[in-house]
């Protein structure tokens, strides 16, 4: 009955029965997925979007976020929002699941929020929750076979998280919140085998609209199995090799899946993480002192040594990437561009700044040495100029569970994806207005900031 | 190299490399799948179906079939007409696969013929049979472990045959083809779990959109893996145990799978096909003296004995229907009308004939026998009077690979269907435009006479 219970469950739930740490969790979800959006707005992968669905685009209710002005029908709005909102790697985690649970879920949401009558913030945070909780226990019941054998557990659960959240927004009764998991569950939307290509941001923009459609016709009537999840021929079975569908849903509302959500401090491949972290703060120690003669140039390092988890160098050991995308996959550049930047945002990632003879320089004299004994979480970095050297041990990097971003981390990230795309004015109402989502009383008041 | 191989066959396929026996196939194809679509536009569903994207329609470029006058956008005709066209279970079967073939590929290619300049009849067939090839190879490729674990393999291998479809109508090149594959692989639509419900119907239109979309994405530059198919991760070994998708597509072109479709005489399982065509004939041999004293009167019928193959009842054994729906899975019902109207269309499986006295009466008096030697596509039935009785042993049920649908056949059963949707009259002249596929200069000469 693990159908009927997450329907029921979803049904019921009330705002007044959120924890405050959830509500907050839910707003610290949206403000990041927001500036992702925004920020990957300005990306190849969704301006193709964008033409590609104009010959059929409908009545312009719904915003795509990042591009001004421009609106266009709910549908595709949850598509175009979904893509950009993934396509940096730069959005949520659930660390336990690696989904990406806000993209398909706020996406849709967003979209459907602009449709018809005003949507406050309260309405729009109890959904969001409903939607990622349904998105995540989902996930863990087919986790991890079902991502091993080749699914983006991002949006095969996020359709059914978008269609919970869709859901919630038009009040389904139990039955048609059942019909409405039944029809997102029959769209199981994500190959791994897209990893590296754009297709892997389409996942989630897809798996908004597979929510959002299901939850339209389910709310007309459209009928589908009531046990669409955990029948022998149902979800779980058919997309993975074992499952607890019927346990995890039972922990609904008992253990919160949104409290572990994470946030990107980097966009890239979070293994990664440890060591940019280590040498942003080896940047800072070597710049601290602001008097140029006595601060050490880059270009005088000799040699930079990094100690990390054999994983780094299996997912991105490429020594020498050649465009922005392969930058990602490299901890080569992204220990350079931390030295010399001391950050690594989108704007680090860029071709340009992979071929700069600067990074490409300080890249060649970056060392790896794998250690069994530390965590994917924790690296240690030694940064040697001719007289004398600075060392960084990261025990958990920025953005882990033990070390979450701050809000203001988090506004320091967005602002600087939204400001790139938006100027920096209007990034700051639009974080602003983000940051105060349980008070707006419709969601208007935000989406046009994000244009 | 199995994508590689599909694009770059579909991409040099020429209507003048086309047997002329896969043409008449594509025509046929065509011809059934177009009254199907518009007997299937009065059911419930396709009306929540079209109720449920209004609010997300663009423009009114593309034929709903069955609708008068109703256009609205490709992307949501591709949906619509997908729905209504498997909606009645009357469409094709690739026998091989049971795949039902045209439902995603007509349904797209409609859509986007009338979108843009207008399309010939010619480059339909040539597109219609590149989707077709495409799709049932990959399900054979994928055959019987996919469908065994509970995957709705129509649409599961129609995304790819609609995307292969609109991709030759759009002139993509073999690269943006091998995209236009990897976006479509990546949705992987339908859950057998739906068998029952609304949402079989839904797998086939949302396939022809996933390929829609797919096609219109990579036409535009959107890029995905160029080995979605075959890769370690890529369709064929995430959605089945085994797989030869490699062998399977060196085929292309050397076996013609349309070739194999076949088309159902009767709108419920293809087990009961047999002991239907047995009861029609009895029928007609009840009354072929046309005086109505010496025909006998069906009221005084005192037994019908049948003699099936074991799947027969495993499948279709229900005693009692209630409603159309379960009539359907009824092989007892499905011989009493058979031998009381001479047909079993649509309009033997509505609720009011289910639950009409007369045919109650008839179905009690229906008694099944399992015989383990008859095969699946045959059937004896004994129709016993007081003095007298009927007997017919169908070696091949009409339908089967052994004892196609004539022309004639296939024309009844349009006739029948867009008769009770679009009147006798416009029935006729849509038959005779639809039959003349192949000379039209453009689909729009089709698809108005098909509303």
């Amino acid at each position: 009955m693990a159908t009927a219970h997450l329907a029921a469950w979803a049904a019921a739930l009330r705002y007044n029965a959120l924890p405050p740490s959830v509500v907050q969790a839910a707003v610290r979800s949206f403000y990041n997925l927001a500036g992702c959006a925004v920020g990957g707005s300005a990306h190849p992968a969704a301006a193709i979007a964008r033409a590609s669905v104009s010959p059929f685009a409908g009545p312009p209710t719904s915003s795509v976020l990042g591009c001004r002005g421009h609106r266009t029908d709910a549908n595709s709005a949850a598509l175009l929002n979904g893509i950009s909102s993934h396509v940096h790697d730069y959005d949520d985690t659930h660390l336990d699941t690696i989904i990406h649970p806000a993209g398909p879920v706020v996406s849709a949401l967003l979209a459907v929020a602009e449709l018809r009558e005003p949507v406050n913030g309260n309405d729009f945070i109890l959904a969001l929750v409903a939607g990622i909780e349904a998105e995540c226990k989902a996930g863990l019941a087919v986790w991890p076979d079902h991502y091993d054998v080749g699914w983006h557990i991002t949006s095969t659960s996020g359709s059914i998280g978008a269609a919970v959240a869709v859901g919630k927004l038009l009040n389904l009764d139990v039955e048609a919140m059942q019909h409405a998991i039944g029809i997102a569950a029959s769209q199981v939307t994500g190959l791994r085998e897209q990893f590296g290509s754009m297709t892997k941001s389409f996942h989630p923009g897809r798996a908004a609209q597979n929510g959002l459609l299901a939850a339209f016709l389910a709310s007309n009537g459209y009928d589908s199995s009531l046990q669409s999840l955990e029948a022998k021929r149902g979800w779980a079975n058919v997309v993975s090799a074992s499952n607890d569908i019927q346990a995890r849903m039972d922990t609904l509302g008992k253990t919160w899946e949104i409290l572990k959500n994470s946030f990107k401090p980097f966009p890239c491949g979070i293994v990664i993480h440890p060591v940019i972290d280590a040498c942003i703060q080896i940047h800072h120690d070597m710049n601290k002192d602001k008097s140029a003669e006595q601060s050490p140039d880059a270009s005088l390092i000799q040699s930079v040594h990094v100690e990390i988890h054999p994983l780094v160098l299996e997912l991105t050991g490429k020594k020498t990437p050649k465009t922005g995308l392969e930058g990602k996959f490299s901890v080569y550049h992204s220990a350079a561009v931390a030295l010399l930047y001391g950050k690594a945002t989108p704007a680090q990632y860029e071709d340009a700044v992979v071929q700069d003879p600067a990074v490409i320089q300080l890249r060649g004299k970056v060392e790896a040495t794998v250690n069994n004994e530390l965590r994917t979480d924790e690296a240690k970095v030694v940064v040697r100029f001719a007289q004398d050297a600075f060392e960084k041990h990261v025990e958990h990097a920025v953005g882990s569970v033990q070390v979450p971003m701050t809000n203001e981390q988090l506004e320091e990230k967005f602002l600087d994806q939204v400001s790139s795309v938006l100027g920096q004015q209007q990034a700051k109402k639009a974080s602003q207005i983000c940051w105060n989502l349980e008070n707006v009383t419709e969601m208007k008041e935000i989406t046009l900031e994000l244009q």
